[in-house]
């Protein structure tokens, strides 16, 4: 025993705590905390109880959705531990009546006997089978199950919609997380920044995740910029070095006016536009001078392309001279496909006219309101747009603002347990399983199949039933070129057993794009996608359905 | 200037820090840094600048809106400064070209040159009037942005969605908030216990929002707890003394048997149900040995009439027997109107057959995925639900998950900015403004009025023209019974300036329970609700268009 309590300990010592501070042991339902008192009272807080974490329904309308969380909750188990204050917390929250003993049992608890089977992070998942396996005393497991809800309904929530507005933008284009402003709370910013990128996202605007998680940051500058300066007369130092080094321009505000005129004046452009706008001049000037190496202008201030674009050529154009190559625009409102064209069409004209190379490609970046149906619009008319910022949609879930998982107890003392309902959907799967996924000879994954602890593993080349959990006429052999087993050990209750480890973020999101791309393209696509087959076992399925029977009540019609 | 400084930061100490320790001048966007940067790189850094923050529509297809949030943005300037490993992380994140200084000047910085005006929290409001009217050096004014709106969008949205929850369930019922396990994230679940309660909800399920915010808590099991036991036999200890402790009945178990079977046999209840299902009867059981004072259970584990509310009255009137007073039932699925007159219907059965008064007052609870449809729903069939749980539709805000507040320059060096737009909607008002609401003789709030910072302001019993922003035909002459300045001062930039207080959060909300029950009901009512009016000042009226046309450029068709 002496081992044993040391082992964990110093496995724990090693995982870090959850990434918000406000993540911990009380970041609970209050039921959780009645509950443990009731198993405590009744001697049965620790039985041995088997929880699977699990959703019902992929959500956007979609058939695939992207497990994400899962660090978070081995952070907080592997720091699991009431505080005092903790425990006054909880003593003056529950009845008066409950009983001295139960706050010395709170006080000793920790996770060293919890075991936690889990689908690796970034893994595409599906409805019905377990993503967590929890197994444990029942009352510790019980207060695990607000805080790991929690942690992963809006991860792997918004991981999902990340995936999602990938698949529409396509692989080439930069995707910009621009949501921490609309987002629910501070957290609910700092998680989506997170879980899109590991859904896909290319970078973030939000400084805290950046440093946290070290994600690409991205940002130039808003409208309130552009309109907090009055003219060119309140740049006070005009001067700039060469990008090399090798000389100075001593006034860089008039070879933007010089360039602005050039432009304005010239064969091909001639009639576009006719005075810009001097406030924004002054601003993409200053920043210029500011960035001269990272110049992308916000185009849409006053008028994009009567003034905005005009506007933001004479200022890159001027950068060119001195060795400088601008980065581009952004467009943050009005038709996107449509000024993402004439912008194109103009940088075009200027790469034309004043023979500077590859000024055509110029970058272009969108953003304002943009979603999945925005994202397949702008397809279907054609857009030049090489960069989305994507917000609100993105990071509130706007399309569907909430994951059901649940937590269902599935086997209690070696005994398996099954949670009826009217609803088929909700009858839970009973037993402690294992889960495995078989691939087909052309690479993709082909069913999920659950079976009983104890049944022997499906096996390469050898056909194996899946059935449908609860329509018995749903059922088909299947041969697996290859079966892997999904649920891995990830906290092992026992310092003897190895434990998987927590990848840096990196290469979730490495495995998640690698998912998808593995998936068969009909899962994944957007318009009715066909839905991935999720089975039982021919033995597993005549337990559930012999558990049913049994214990629902035989109705009276009268 | 010593004093100055030594000024506010006494009134700062008294400040406590943000709730979520994640808030910091880092939670923000990288461009608010770039900008920071530019600014500072053209010596504007330290220009006035003065910011609104406003939202252009009321959520969830309403006429008003709750503002909420502000406590914690006044933590966060009240605490406004860069640690040193904050600052090298954004050196890190912005060009190599960036000079040093910038970095000193960060270093630098706190609140104490900025003045932040604002609507008190709790207050109902509306589109396009500020709700913070932010003034201070550019530079730093800028960094405030993200923050404050990720701080103000959600805080407001979920006490907007919480206030209209309330409003359809009348103000007798109890409101629970339950939804944690279904946020965005921890914080979306600790910012939605926090403004739900501020909007009308009465309790929560998120015990560390209770502690965090002293907001009441509730909840008792859950299904798990039911399906954990198989039988009565597993009950050990089965005694239970009496209430007023002169008693103990030594088998708590057969005498909540017995009532069983008086139920069963009982006259009037006869033929309402067969076996109940022992497990679950075992699990009530339990709970009320635990709970003998807070008895509540949860009915639906396997059948409501038939195993479910029998099983619950059987341990109740054994509790009674004892001089305990049962809470009452929970229903978490099916139809909840008809389940919930049939468990009544029931109870009064319990009460006429065994003479034990008020039992058909039984306390009954609701939940499953209720939002405004489904209250309103259950409002027209009628129903006996006295109390409601909602989760995933109240902190989530499904049915409009983000508020769309905006942070808008009016004024740099006391020249007006206007931000304009194709879209009407989307002009900015400029100036610095002032804010009133003039109420009329029924006590009842007329309009909202902003005018120009220096205008003379309204007068009770004096007429004044308020004018539509932004259409012409649009105006009416308002003669007030009374005036309200509505932005006071939270944090005065200067320490001889008073300072509104930070009030509990108790007092929150009840100003927002009073502030709803003052608007005219067709305002606030769920069906066609009449727009609050919002209107300017002749002055700023002209104003507002003289600028316009100045700044727009004109068109010309080809």
């Amino acid at each position: 025993m002496e081992a044993k309590a040391n082992g964990p300990k110093e496995e724990e010592s090693r995982i870090d705590p959850p990434t918000n501070p406000m993540v911990t042991p009380l970041l609970s339902d209050l039921y959780q905390f009645t509950m443990a008192y009731a198993y405590w009272k009744a001697r049965k807080h620790n039985e041995r109880a088997v929880f699977d974490l699990y959703f019902r329904k992929n959500p956007f309308g979609g058939e695939f959705t992207v497990f994400a969380g899962l660090e978070e909750c081995i952070r907080l188990i592997a720091n699991f531990k009431f505080t005092e204050e903790e425990i006054a917390f909880i003593r003056a929250s529950l009845p008066e009546t409950c009983e001295d003993g139960f706050y010395d049992y709170l006080r000793g608890i920790d996770c060293s006997d919890v075991e936690v089977y889990a689908v690796p992070e970034g893994y595409v998942v599906f409805p019905k089978v377990p993503l967590l396996r929890v197994e444990g005393p029942i009352a510790v497991v019980q207060l695990l199950e607000t805080p790991f809800l929690n942690l992963i309904n809006y991860a792997s929530l918004v991981a999902t919609n990340a995936a999602r507005h990938r698949s529409i933008a396509g692989k080439s284009k930069l995707l910009l997380e621009f949501g921490l402003r609309r987002a629910q709370g501070p957290d609910g910013g700092i998680g989506a920044s997170k879980y899109s990128y590991i859904g896909g996202f290319d970078a973030t605007s939000n400084v805290e995740a950046g440093r946290l998680f070290g994600i690409p940051l991205r940002g130039t500058h808003s409208h309130a910029f552009v309109s907090s300066f009055m003219s060119l007369d309140e740049i006070m130092e005009k001067s700039l070095q060469s990008s090399d080094g090798s000389s100075t321009c001593e006034d860089f505000v008039s070879l933007v006016q010089a360039w602005l005129s050039k432009i304005k004046w010239s064969h091909l452009s001639h009639g576009i536009f006719g005075e810009t706008n001097q406030s924004e001049l002054a601003a993409f000037t200053s920043y210029a001078l500011a960035f001269p190496n990272n110049f992308l202008a916000l185009v849409d201030t006053y008028d994009v392309m009567r003034s905005g674009v005009p506007n933001f050529c004479a200022v890159a154009l001027a950068l060119n001279d001195l060795g400088y190559k601008a980065v581009g625009i952004r467009l943050d409102s009005g038709d996107l496909a449509y000024l993402s064209c004439e912008a194109r069409k103009f940088f075009h004209i200027i790469e034309k006219e004043f023979g500077v190379s590859n000024f055509g490609k110029m970058g272009i970046t969108a953003s304002n309101d943009l979603n999945e149906e925005t994202l397949d619009a702008l397809n279907k008319q054609g857009h030049e747009v090489d960069a989305f910022g994507i917000g609100t949609n993105l990071v509130t879930c706007y399309a569907q603002p909430a994951l059901g998982c649940v937590f269902k107890l599935v086997e209690i003392n070696n005994q398996p347990r099954i949670k009826l309902s009217e609803d088929v959907s909700k009858v839970s799967i009973p037993c402690k399983k294992r889960c495995y996924r078989l691939y087909g000879k052309e690479g993709y994954p082909l069913v999920d199949i659950m079976t009983g602890e104890n049944e022997p593993p499906p096996k390469m080349a050898e056909r194996i039933l899946c059935r449908h959990p609860f329509n018995e006429s749903k059922r088909a052999y299947v041969v697996p070129r290859h079966v892997e087993e999904l649920l891995k050990c990830f906290w092992p209750g026992s310092p003897d057993k190895a434990r998987e480890e927590l990848p840096p973020l990196m290469q979730i999101r490495d495995r998640c794009i690698k998912q998808l791309q593995q998936m068969r393209p009909d899962h994944v696509r957007r318009l009715n996608p066909t839905p991935y087959k999720v089975s039982v076992s021919a033995k597993l399925y005549d337990f559930i359905h012999f558990l049913w029977l049994n214990e629902a009540p035989v109705g009276e019609l009268q």
